[in-house]
């Protein structure tokens, strides 16, 4: 089984490390983190590098491919070489899947049209702009895409893809592996779920997300590299 | 804060991306990675580079050290440049925290002499040869020393020292951020914990990681280098 891991600069890492260090323990998986350039691409941060060991010219197919997310998927929604590569490997896929963000990038390819679809739920409204059906659920499976809630959501989706592709005893050798078993602090009970969490703390992250997506849209709009090219 | 997290061939990505992407966000965290040398590190199935952006000489001080494992740390617990490294940072942190495996890299440093400490559940009893406690627990907490369980525990310790250094409120920010609201798939329930999963998975993980090891140990024994220089 070939597995595709699609990695980009701005990428939240844990969104794709996640899923990678469950499902690269499948029997039989051979896993490729895959970039727009071969190299090593820096995170939404800039504080981890990744290596990217292909380029998605070098790449058209894969049995399963995720795409995660991050800040930098806005750009990557109108990024029609990156959009055009997916299309291409989710044509050959047996599972195509997203963490967080990168649902936003397959619906901008339009593979979700008229599909339920999950993304992190600052964003989810955003899923209906390319005609998918958000759908509050952690893991959202509609025929064979696979779409996670935020960054650390992906750690479920892969173990759910594990039980699919590799039977259930092959999935819960995986989990102890790894032992996941998760145990949030007490002290933050229900912070991680946007439906629970304390509507101030909701808010404070919503502003925090909105003030630095537009931060990088300034640098990013056509208005921007107009006044770039002027200089 | 600055925060090191150290990194190395053969380390388990998880490990240490997963407290990176709580730590990092903490407001004024200053988040460096950092490997025996400069550049890209592999992780213990070689599918993914890390980019280690300073080298161990470059680096001697930190707020918050960060020590992961993976089958590596067998060798690390012998490398003497390293643990002499790790002595050196520990003397000037507020925090010392290890993910699985790196707890047996802090023990061997001499730095849990005394005091209770967790690690990967299958290698648990190994702490007590450098004298530490075992203790089955997923956080362990003993003066300035936080050790986790296996892989995933990372997250949870992570969040665990965001209310510790942070507060509360950032902390629950943070978990909203990565939206950890923890779901594994009802149907490997209990799997996560050693202590509740069926014994053949136990049984399978332990021969699988022991052949594992055998593997390493067969390539780094004084016998092994001996072999490899008389050819």
């Amino acid at each position: 089984m070939n597995i595709v891991f699609f990695v980009f600069d701005g990428i939240t890492a844990l969104d794709v490390v996640g899923p990678y260090e469950v499902l690269a323990r499948l029997p039989g998986a051979r896993s490729v983190f895959v970039g727009p350039a071969r190299g090593v691409i820096r995170t939404d941060n800039q504080v981890l590098g990744l290596a990217a060991d292909r380029s998605i010219d070098e790449i058209d197919a894969a049995d399963l491919l995720v795409v995660p997310g991050g800040f930098a998927t806005r750009a990557l929604e109108r990024d029609e070489r990156v959009l055009a590569w997916i299309r291409e490997v989710d044509a050959t896929t047996r599972v195509t899947a997203s963490v967080c963000t990168g649902a936003l990038v397959l619906a901008a390819a339009g593979l979700l049209r008229g599909r339920k679809a999950n993304t992190h739920w600052a964003v989810r409204a955003r899923l209906a702009e390319y005609g998918a059906i958000p759908t509050a659920e952690r893991i959202v499976r509609d025929g064979k895409y696979a779409t996670a809630a935020g960054v650390s959501a992906g750690i479920d989706l892969a173990l759910a893809l594990a039980v699919e592709l590799a039977g259930k005893e092959i999935a819960q050798a995986i989990q102890l592996g790894i032992e996941y078993d998760p145990e949030p602090p007490a002290a933050l009970e229900g912070a991680g779920d946007a439906a629970r969490a304390p509507a101030m703390i909701r808010e404070a992250v919503l502003a925090r997300m909105r003030a630095r997506e537009a931060e990088l849209e300034s640098f990013d709009s056509p208005a921007a590299s107009r006044r770039a090219r002027s200089e």
